[in-house]
């Protein structure tokens, strides 16, 4: 592409299921992992969608209902397999889990047939493309339906302009990890900043907050020259009116596969400051032997990560406490507010105030 | 790919040409920008591959030869068009220029249409693939020649596993912007270490690097996700039974489009060391509003990029001195060797000696 994304350029949305958000009737595959960190896609659509979300297969869970299994989301019903599911006569099929690398569970081939055969649209958040799948893609044209992949990225994406974004300040979402509530955190903060009277934009970078939305680029996985073009573009056309942009973040920048893309990410956004999002059980970066530093080192790690461009403040953090009992997330929540001097919370057990606070102040 | 990129597969050769490395008969197109920061492609094909060079095609420049327009590199001929290439018999033509955003100038195309129709192999280093452009695609079948889309990354790339290199450690060298001669100084170490008597992998990450050798992998293409996995493939590929790998790096953390796949390539490498590259006489990044810092503070930002997963240290500084003379080159030198306290040098200009004694004492 020979020129910047300067952002000028709104796409038309990109959203291509013939049923509008809000009016889906999705049943979510998440087989044997429907559980907060096994299936991130899953329990972030039955969290901020329940009303579209008809049922989850988990076979090693059923019958169970999502209250019963994760503690909160009420009745909805945890099923075996698809049969059962189409009792409750959904009109898509989402994939609900996001494994390491995003590639198809080889099980879940024979569920996503059969539910193409079934009339059901197919949600897809996978790296691998089912449209590149001759068997599926012939399968989705002969029945009729439609499969959204919700990875593929815009085609026309550039390099970055190096500009901030000309219509209203963003907040970037970072973390200590992956799957440590970046996603969770950004609608939490969006929904209470809306509530305070904001307008915010939600600028999402990850399938899921693209699932619930309709709408995003996936940053994960676009060219990556284009990290800083795209996720630029993404805030760009989430902000046209509004007083803040909230920005969900990807990865983290003491993870070895996924830094490039943290940081990609900061310098396209060159945001106006950072909510830092934490597990506090967590000492460790999953499945890699590098131990999570105190969030006060942390939080200079971020603050510094394109010093070379631009300092960007941490305003916050947020807490992911779902392991804890309240005592102790509360305790963990003063431990990170002493250690660091910021405002701490979490903003799905609790409240998102002291960060809405925070975020609030920065924007004056 | 399910799982980590551990190294332990090592490709096939993915050089595609049915003319071997060494014994091609390329024609350059680097028409209207042939010249140092113009053509970075055609300028380092003729520094490291003149024997393969039979002309290069810049009409604003012929006749002459490259010597005459760059100061050195013999009587390799200018020359206005293809046709006059075609008197030089060449066997191949090399898309020589590498436009920001990496996209086909529209100019070229119709010499690529003619090249094909002579007979010539393309070679072509565009973020846009040449074979995806269906006229394209079409008459290299029909012309029964080969079309190299150098910048196409292998198809089966995965997340980094987080671990060194287990062959031999590596050298990655980083840059105050993009086009600062990472890849020049990458090709200079990597020969003068082999004449001092190691046994040195050289790990190509851009198509330069690349079309020179005849294999790498184009990290600035790769999805963003995999930027770490590509690169910790890259080094795995070029290490086995070597002493050191040196690994060409890309884009600056400093640049707001690209310092996603600086950091990205960091965290896959995890290097033993950097070589910091630099043009004394450039000020700010090229086509962006941010100054570059002093020296002693981008060994600094170099060194803590990935902090929380390992410090790097920067072992030596490269600078590219071709816009000055030799009285200012040497005093730029002993500048940057004063100010950072590490040794110094430009190693295409006079010599890599102390880059080899940094980088062969880091090896202790």
């Amino acid at each position: 592409m020979s020129s910047n994304s300067t952002g000028r350029k709104i796409r038309d949305d990109a959203y291509p299921l013939p049923v509008a958000v809000g009016k889906r009737r999705m049943v979510i595959l998440a087989d044997g992992c429907f559980s907060p960190l096994g299936a991130k896609t899953a329990v972030c659509l039955v969290r901020y969608v329940p009303e579209e979300v008809v049922a989850v297969i988990d076979s090693s869970k059923a019958p169970a209902t999502v209250g019963g299994v994760l503690g909160w989301g009420g009745t909805i019903p945890v099923v075996a397999n698809l049969d059962e599911a189409l009792t409750a006569n959904p009109d898509c099929l989402v994939l609900g889990t996001a494994p390491r690398g995003g590639m198809l569970p080889p099980n879940a081939r024979r569920t996503i047939v059969a539910a193409i055969r079934s009339g059901l649209h197919i949600i897809s958040g996978m790296h691998q493309f089912l449209g590149d799948d001759g068997e599926l893609a012939a399968l989705v044209r002969e029945h009729g339906v439609t499969l959204w992949d919700v990875r593929k990225p815009p085609d026309d994406l550039g390099v970055s302009s190096g500009n901030e974004c000309p219509f209203c300040p963003v907040i970037l979402t970072v973390g200590s990890d992956c799957n440590t509530g970046k996603m969770t955190a950004s609608m939490e903060i969006t929904h209470a900043l809306r509530a305070a009277g904001l307008k915010v934009g939600f600028a999402a970078s990850g399938q899921t907050g693209i699932m619930i939305t309709g709408r995003g680029i996936p940053i994960d996985r676009v060219v990556a020259d284009f990290i800083g073009g795209a996720t630029e573009r993404l805030v760009c056309e989430a902000a046209p009116g509004m007083d803040v942009v909230i920005l969900e973040g990807q990865g983290s920048l003491i993870h070895p596969g996924y830094a490039g893309v943290t940081v990609g990410m900061i310098s396209g956004a060159l945001p106006k400051g950072a909510i830092l999002c934490h597990q506090p059980t967590r000492t460790m970066v999953r499945e890699y032997q590098i131990p999570i530093p105190p969030l006060s080192r942390l939080v200079s790690i971020y603050e510094c990560a394109i010093e070379g461009i631009k300092r960007v403040p941490v305003l916050g953090i947020a807490l992911n406490t779902f392991d804890l009992d309240d005592r102790d997330a509360q305790a963990a929540i003063e431990s990170a507010a002493r250690e660091t001097g910021l405002p701490a919370a979490d903003p799905v057990r609790f409240t998102a105030g002291p960060l809405v606070t925070a975020i609030r102040r920065s924007l004056r």
